[in-house]
């Protein structure tokens, strides 16, 4: 692509790190995020990538993301616990979650834990292939003030909760589910923005209420199959945010009436741009299920094979010349980027620029 | 309706409870069975409900349902079990499950429960709306053979497994969640075909892996949002299925080349109907979480009311005159049925007209 620029994932890596250790994070927690966004950038979801670097630093800045929390475990039974993320940056507080977990599952089967109060989580998938790693069912969702128009509304009520579930396979890398309950992803609007094209009727609402065309009018996204997107969005703040005792969409709804003033109307602002907005605050369920608990590990991994193999082997439909399974797709760039380098646009790379020039970190090379 | 007949529900709950003793299940199942039935009656899944009753006596004179199952807990830990159903029916094991992970979650905060080689587990918002009822944020879903063709393939490969997922409210009923991983679910197309009217282009197959619009070309469901409903039915088998060592999808794939005999053919007829060879069996993935664990039980329901208010204020999509929250509408007709009674089309009466006589049980008053 014109302007795209390849960097070594090592290198951005070593940057971003770099970048998050000036912004006040221990060096440790700063590793963790850096692994978390170059993995997304390795799989091609640049949207979750090292774009969002300056972002992250703006957030640190405002007091929205807070680089050095408290993180505390509130309750605590053998199989739950509930945590306290005090604004941490979505992966200081996810992998520390994570390792819980897989303890408890371990021990008693399962380990299913609420984080409340936590900034950005990131690529979902991250954190459950993790978990798949460890020869777990890993399975995280996340809950954020509305971004979405629940089924039969014309303004955004729910967020497009997204959901990621991941298993390990034998031969194969682990089957990787990681979906928004919306139509599509907030990213693929960004995209569209950035590209100047239109997205699909049936994508979005803009401020009337009504289907738009243009990434730019997005006010409210559409949940994935009407009710079924809707109302899995619905249940999924049902079990993180309000059984965390910290409900997102509720305040937001009660609140619309004075949330109509110009300042209020950023604050709905849709899609993933409700990010940027000072109220950032995601609540999210991270659960570990130990696989041996259940049946011989092994055997459950060649079934996990055998099951890739067979959906691959189906007569494709037409206008198919393959059949993917859940991150089969992100797995392929993954590879190729691990070789050829994570390519960057013009604008991503004119934005760590100034990044670094603020903070004196070294750019990697060819940036 | 022309030749709809209004049964009192508690009559028709004796007589089907009364069939299902003559079939061979001790009274507490049949009352099980009954429950189950009446329930998805009374809020107008009838595809659920006493329709059923003679597959459900064809199936037990095949052998496939087992009346007199030997339930056993397999494997158990404090938060989780793996259970075998020994072809139970599916309220029977259930409601046992339901009740042993709800006294898991009340000790550690969850339970997670494996049921393996059930049959019919019947209306899934059941059980998890029990949990409910409980305290406890109920989750279930299960898996089948294939009836639902995988994002990309033109033959199924994946069954449209259902989830439900439930929470009280104080002043509401709960929120009930109760939806298949096609863009419709099998009782549509069911429907379609009894009142000799065409399906919509997109929601299934036919043998050829075209569209199709006539409801009895079905072969292959189509998932909802192509690969997410496709991807989460995938997960489930992962999570249920292999998970319990008992795979059904896998079988079915690898077994392809066999399945295309005449009899083959008749194994892969698709939706529902799948349920009528005798591979008929599914795995099912019960939880239980205990709000109290996380938080104040009674300030839970209070959000989820507030949530509920929230949502059905918001202001109305075009075409639309109220938002209703998962499992509202079929509260509605639980409502009307419960007082005026449940409407039975022509055809249910004879087929129940004809079981009674078998098994010599009195019919309901206006049957």
């Amino acid at each position: 692509m014109a302007g795209e620029v390849r960097v070594a994932w090592e290198a951005l890596h070593e940057f971003t790190k770099e970048v998050f250790i000036r912004v006040g994070m221990p060096p440790e927690d700063a590793e963790a995020e850096a692994g978390a966004l170059i993995w997304a950038n390795l799989r091609g979801v640049d949207s979750h990538g090292v774009l969002r670097i300056p972002w992250y630093v703006e957030n640190v800045d405002k007091g929205v993301m807070n680089p050095r929390p408290n993180i505390q475990v509130l309750k605590e039974t053998p199989a739950t616990m509930l945590v306290e993320a005090d604004r941490a940056l979505g992966p200081v507080v996810t992998i520390f979650v994570v390792n819980r977990v897989v303890e408890k599952a371990k021990k008693v089967g399962i380990g299913w834990a609420l984080i409340r109060n936590l900034t950005h989580q990131g690529a979902l998938g991250y954190y459950s292939q993790m978990m798949a790693n460890k020869d777990m069912a890993g399975i995280v969702f996340v809950c954020n003030p509305p971004n979405m128009a629940p089924y039969g509304a014309r303004v955004a009520g729910v967020h497009n909760s997204p959901i990621a579930i991941s298993v390990p396979a034998k031969r194969h890398r682990p089957l990787n589910l990681d979906m928004a309950t919306s139509v599509v992803a907030g990213g693929k609007i960004w995209l569209a923005v950035d590209k100047g094209i239109p997205i699909p009727e049936g994508w979005a609402l803009d401020k009337d209420g009504k289907p738009t065309t243009d990434p730019k009018k997005v006010e409210a996204l559409l949940p994935v199959g009407g009710p079924k997107g809707s109302g899995l969005a619905l249940m999924f703040e049902c079990l993180s945010s309000v059984m965390a005792g910290n409900p997102v969409l509720e305040p937001a709804l009660l609140g619309r009436e004075a949330e109509t003033s110009e300042e209020g109307k950023k604050v709905e602002a849709i899609g993933e741009r409700l990010s940027y907005v000072p109220r950032h605050i995601q609540n999210s369920v991270v659960a570990a299920i130990d696989i041996s608990t259940f049946t011989d590990v092994e055997s459950y991994k060649e079934h996990i094979d055998n099951l890739i193999d067979g959906l691959k082997a189906l007569p494709k439909a037409e206008g198919f010349t393959e059949i993917f399974v859940p991150g089969e797709p992100e797995e392929r760039t993954f590879e190729e980027r691990s070789r050829s380098g994570i390519p960057l646009p013009e604008g991503t790379v004119r934005n760590l620029r100034s990044v670094a020039e603020r903070f004196g970190v070294k750019l990697p090379p060819g940036l």
